[in-house]
């Protein structure tokens, strides 16, 4: 479902969401949940002003509400009365809602066992990649840590990427996994949804070993997955949408002299 | 209470910590949870044979149960048939069940302004940290990575470690924390354990630049929330302890050369 455009009141059941405009990032991720539930939400990215909002967030000029502590950073996710950061912490509250962590009613550890999937993807297939651009210092340019990223690449690609990925593979073929391609038994959870954009954003930066590891077949679950995502009716017209933005200078970022195949 | 030194049945209520042994690491978020419920648990790191149980996960030689999927890495928690791992996720799974969530009867969403609190404190005060002497990979020793380590402690001292400790300190400035020294309203939360911990480790990194914050004043509810937290009775008796192990080489370590006042 598209994004609204107006800012509903605060007490509908619309969903907030705010996140720098411009790149995919972090917030990927919330609107990949946000989508595949046909949910109703907003995106600061898309709106005028937006930036604005999130600023005052970072920038810790919003008022004091008396009911949420402040958040550190975006993505920040406003619903209803509440006001929540961090991630896995918004995916874990939206999946919940919204029908994303399978088997929940007959287990309620089932969104543990989710969440857990989610963090590690993060961890090894997003906030690692990162780092690979700013290992130095998140606050220095790219161009001023460009040898140190060098280094940190090509270990990452090397012994990082593969262990993670394996990881995911075994996850896959295990019995708690099933049959089908998802993570967490015969329906889809949020942790299918990161590992997607995870794949995604790493194949973006790191096409050659990338194509290499798709080659090897090594950890055909997982980009089977990826491919699976992708085709789910909502995410695809998602995909195909002006509201999947593209990759640029966030977390996912394409460096030539970076892109080691080994 | 003390770790139960027999391996109890998979049915009963022990709770089971999987974690190296040596350093106090990620697990000691775990133990601090585990120390101030009053918890019955195991410890793996106290355990003769602990580390083969861990070993055997990392290793991806646990044969998979059916029920469960395979952690990436320790801390793993196991409790009656549930094994989760990821730090974050293993403290808001004990949080819920020990009453470390105030508020939680009356506001269902508490759970997850705390769990956004002890994420950021694991972003910024302990996985940035690592990085401080890991800057280029995880898999190299640190003697192979000094003058990046310097380079990034720099500035982790300068512009990271403030940036974190002012979010906490307006956090516990806010009228949801209210007046006493927790974050979370009356009630101690289990992000108060997480920002403890992260204070204490970052005062053993860099105790140079801690020493000077603490002075500057600016900071003064986070040091007042350490302190609060080391004198609540169960968390004295435990870091008077064997069972509180000493920083070495994990994720918090002392390097002379790191320590900056700035």
């Amino acid at each position: 479902m598209a994004p609204v455009t107006q800012q509903q009141s605060a007490m509908d059941d619309t969903y907030h969401l705010l996140y720098w405009p411009g790149i995919p990032g972090r917030g990927e991720h919330i609107r990949l949940v946000l989508e595949e539930a046909g949910a109703k939400y907003t995106d600061s990215a898309f709106a005028g002003g937006g930036i604005d909002e999130v600023l005052a967030f970072v920038q810790a000029k919003v008022p004091d509400d008396g009911i949420n502590p402040q958040p550190f950073a975006p993505p920040i996710l406003k619903h209803k009365d509440l006001v929540i950061s961090q991630t896995p912490n918004i995916l874990q509250y939206l999946g919940t809602r919204l029908g994303l962590v399978p088997n929940a009613d007959n287990d309620p550890n089932s969104v543990f066992k989710v969440n857990a999937l989610a963090l590690t993807a993060l961890d090894g297939l997003s906030n690692e990649p990162h780092d690979c651009h700013h290992p130095v210092a998140t606050g220095l340019y790219y161009e001023d840590q460009k040898e140190e990223s060098k280094r940190r690449s090509e270990d990452y690609v090397k012994n990082r990427l593969p262990k993670f990925l394996s990881h995911f593979e075994r996850v896959l073929g295990s019995q708690w996994s099933g049959s089908g391609p998802w993570l967490s038994g015969s329906a889809l959870s949020y942790a299918d949804l990161v590992v997607f954009q995870c794949v995604d954003g790493v194949k973006f930066m790191f096409p050659k070993a990338m194509a290499r590891l798709e080659r090897e077949g090594k950890h055909a679950k997982v980009f089977a997955l990826h491919k699976a995502v992708s085709e789910r009716p909502r995410i695809k017209a998602y995909l195909e949408s002006p509201r999947r933005q593209k990759y640029s200078l966030g977390i996912y970022r394409y460096y030539e002299e970076l892109d080691n195949e080994t």
